[in-house]
Order: C-alpha cells, then structure tokens, then sequence
C-alpha cells in the first residue's frame, strides 16, 4: 500500500477493526447471549474508527508490532462505544439515533444498554491485560493505569460530568475547552500514546510532541464536531444533528460561530502538524490523520 | 490481636478499608466535584465488606503484604459498590434505600449515578495497574485479567444480565445457582484468589482449595441473603427487604422454602470448610469467615 494512499490505508483499518472486535467480543451464542448481543451490536458494524486509525499512526512512529496495535485499538474502541451507550441513555443525552441505527437502548432496553456498556469497559481492560502489550510487563502496567485514567474520573467520564453541568449555562471558551480536554480528548490522547508506547521505546522529547500533537488533534475533533452538527442533516451524520444547541449545550459555533469555529480548528491542524516537525517520515500517517480529522464532512 | 478474636478482627478490616478507600478515592474539593461527591458517596460509609474480609483472610494463607490486600480490597469493594449503583437504577432494581442511605441516584440523580458507577469501575483497574501488587509484574498482568473476567459479560455484570431476564420466571435450582455464580460469585471468587495472590506463590492444590471454598462460599452469601431478605425488615437490612419476592424474581427460599434454604446455606458452609482441610492455621481467618457469612443477621 502506498504511503501517500490515505483514503485506503483508512478503509484498511476501519475494516480491520471490524475483524479484530467481532473475534474478541463474546459470541451470542455464548450465555448471556442477549447482553452479548448488545455489546456486538454497540461495537460493531460503524464509526469512523479514528481512534483506531491514532493508534495504528503513531504505531508506526515506533514501529510496533500491529497484533498488539489491534488489542489497544479494540480496547479504545470498546470504552468509546460503551461511553456512546451510556451517553444515549434516556437519563444522559436520551438519543435514539446513532450510526444510522437506533441506540442500544432502543434496540435493546435501558437496563441491557447499561450492562452491556458496563462489561464493555471490563472487556476493555481485559483484553489489555489478558495480550502481550509491551516487552517490558512493568511498562504494560504503566499503559494499563494511562489508559485507566484516561478513562475515569479526570478522563472520559469526567468530561461527561461537566457536560452535564453545563447544560443551559454560558461557558467561557476555557471552559468548554476543559470539557472536551476530558471528554473526548482524553481517550484521543491515550490512542495515541498507547499506539507509541508498543514499540520501540521513544525518547522524551518524541513523547511530549506526539502528546502535543493529540491534545490539538482531540480538541480539533470537536471543534468540526461542533460544525458539523450545526451545518449537517442527521442522515449524513447517521446521529441527530442540531441536538446540543436545541438542548441548551454549550458548543464551539454557539460560543464563536462557524466561521471563527472553522479558523480555530485550522489552528489546532497546523499546531498538530508543527507538533509532529522533529519527528521523520514515520509520523506522515499522523501527519495525514490530522488533515483527514479537520476535513472530514461527518 | 488475638487470632481467634474474630469480631475484632472484622471491625479493624472494615475500619481500615474506610480509610484505605477515603484516601484512594478522588477528593470533592477536585473538579468534577459532584462526580466525585457521589463516587465518594457510593463507596464510603456503609457495606459490611465482606469481600475485603476475603482478601484479608486469603492474603494471610500467603502472608500477603497487607498494603497490596488494602489496594486490591479497594478495587474489589469499589466493583462492588458501582455494581450497587447500577443495579439501584430506575431502569434496573428501581430502589431507593442502601445500607440505610438513599441510594446514589436519588441522592444525587440518574446520570451523575451512572457517570459515577463508571468512573468506580475505571478507579478500580487504575489503582490495580499503578500499585505494585505482585513480585512478578507478569502476575500481576494475570491478577488483573482474572479480575476484569470476573467484573464482565461472564462474571457480575453477566449475572446481572441473566438476573433481568429471570424476573417472573420459574427457574430451576441449577438455573438459579448459575445467576448467582456470576452475579455475585464472580466477585467473591476474585476476592479470594487475588487477595492470595498478592502474596508467596502457593501449589495448585492450595489454590484449587481456595477456589473450591470461594465458589462455595460465594453461594452460601446468597442463599443467606435470600434468607435474610425474606425474614428481615428494610430496618434491619439497611436496604430494602422482600423486594425480589415483589418483585417477581427467583430467590432460594422461593424455591427451597427458608428451612430448606437454611439447610441448602450450612451444607455449603460444611463444603467450604471441607476444602479448606489440608490448609494449615494460616487459613484459620478464611475458616471463621465462612461461619460469618452464613451466620450473619444482616
């Protein structure tokens, strides 16, 4: 495959991960066949796999072996899906759309939807302790807490937590800033150095430019999120469009504007991009998984 | 300490593990606060930790150091309590009172409940991967496999599952038992076999006895419960009583009667202590537990 060919070497991950998930989530036909259901159905068969397509870029940086780039991307994968599960509930964001499909509580019901998401994130942890990670075990260890973290309470769920205090309340831009550092930006961060993390041991300084590059990228993601709600149907988005204004959430285009929104996410681009300049063409996947993050249309 | 001084003993676990967990848990004075008030709320102040009880007592049979018991107790405890929180949810059980306090959800509300559940069960793997809990790092990589198992799709939240789909049907003692040696079993086991963990390598048969008496003991729980739950007062339970007979789902003494229930609950207390027979004094803690759980009034 060539190195230049982006658009193919996404389809190859995203498909890839497809194979890689449905092997390592339990068969329905294995009891409790209808949670299972529900966790096949939450984790498979959608999403854009950009956490994945994270840790298979700066895997390359350190030329890590891609069967343990496979365990890490599922496991992200599986606590990003578990936290949509749970971020569709009626008692959260109560959405009934989510990649074209009706959410798992829809599909399902509230308490499976629930369960299903609960086991997700103990699969998560499963798979990550369960695969050789790392050459070194204690450096396994240290990307099981990262990614625990990441995770928690200071992490995903934490972000969730101040999303939900911020409903109806006009944040600063620092402020909606520190949701989404939490909220999606804390499991975008640990994809891409967990992807690193199971290669070749990197340096410090390569660290700390890989860990600048997924800050700018992960509040990037969002900022186009944001754009593309306020911009897009619901049917090219395959998840309710418009749903965070309507709901009094705070939002980059409700906080800037499209336009100023639009600029702000060029900054982070090119912010990633000069993140990622000592580093050599091992990082071009990265490079090229920025462009594709802030240009995508959904 | 006197080492028959049971009573003593279990007050100082359960003391100490309100410390341990105090001190391990987020403070509310960190953002999200709210998030972490009810994480703080769910785990402290209440239970009769039992299963730290099992940690403890299966650490001394491998003279454990007790600072990896405590960490591995607060991980335990801390499934434990988000699997409360969970199960206590509207869409769930529906209840409102545990360990005589409103129960998470009410306190505070539906989605901070379920945000904090979450964030108790990734609290739970960090603290497992950052502390030193094994000599071998690579034993400690299976600790953790061995608990993630035992939280998952074919452990608690697998019980759970499997509980839901029992309400209002006739199942049979052997359908019953496979409820709730996933449902609460799972965890029990995990206590045992991981508090031994922590400490000296023990032979196959030691550990195939600890098995043996965890699985045992881990059922006994139940039908105890069961029992309890049918003879006591919400009062006395500190949650509320009769509810599973109300609620139409499957209990021993549904199905056994509570004499029959009570008998079925010593014969596993009898088990439990068979396999314990070729275990020296150090198992004596594991011995006196047992007695305890079957024992116990509330």
């Amino acid at each position: 495959m060539s190195a230049t060919d982006f658009p193919a070497w996404s389809r190859e991950v995203a498909g890839r991960m497809e194979t890689v998930l449905a092997g390592l989530l339990p068969s329905p036909r294995i009891a409790p066949s209808r949670l299972h259901d529900a966790m096949r159905y939450a984790a498979l068969g959608g999403g854009k796999r950009v956490r994945p397509m994270l840790v298979f870029a700066a895997g390359q940086v350190s030329q890590a072996d891609p069967a343990r780039l496979e365990v890490v991307s599922a496991a992200i994968e599986l606590i990003h899906a578990y936290s949509l599960v749970h971020d569709d509930l009626p008692s959260m964001d109560d959405d009934v759309l989510r990649r074209g499909k009706p959410t798992c509580h829809v599909e399902f019901d509230e308490a499976t939807a629930l369960l299903a998401g609960d086991a997700m994130q103990s699969l998560a942890f499963q798979l990550l302790a369960e695969h050789r990670l790392a050459d070194d075990p204690v450096a396994q260890l240290q990307m099981i807490q990262v990614f625990a973290v990441a995770c928690g309470s200071r992490g995903m769920a934490g972000g969730q937590a101040i999303d939900l205090d911020a409903v109806g309340k006009a944040l600063t831009l620092p402020e909606l800033e520190n949701m989404h550092i939490h909220k999606t930006g804390a499991l975008i961060r640990a994809s891409v150095l967990l992807g690193a993390r199971c290669g070749r041991p990197l340096d410090p300084q390569a660290l700390g430019s890989l860990d600048r590059y997924a800050k700018c990228i992960g509040l990037a993601f969002q900022v186009v999120d944001d754009v593309l709600d306020e911009e897009s149907d619901s049917t090219t988005l395959g998840k309710t469009a418009g749903k965070d204004r309507e709901a009094g959430k705070p939002t980059y285009t409700s906080l800037l504007g499209v336009p100023e929104a639009r600029k702000f996410a060029s900054s982070l681009l090119a912010e990633a991009q000069e993140a990622l300049a000592g580093l050599d063409e091992r990082a071009d996947r990265l490079r090229q998984l920025a462009d594709f993050i802030v240009r995508r249309d959904r």
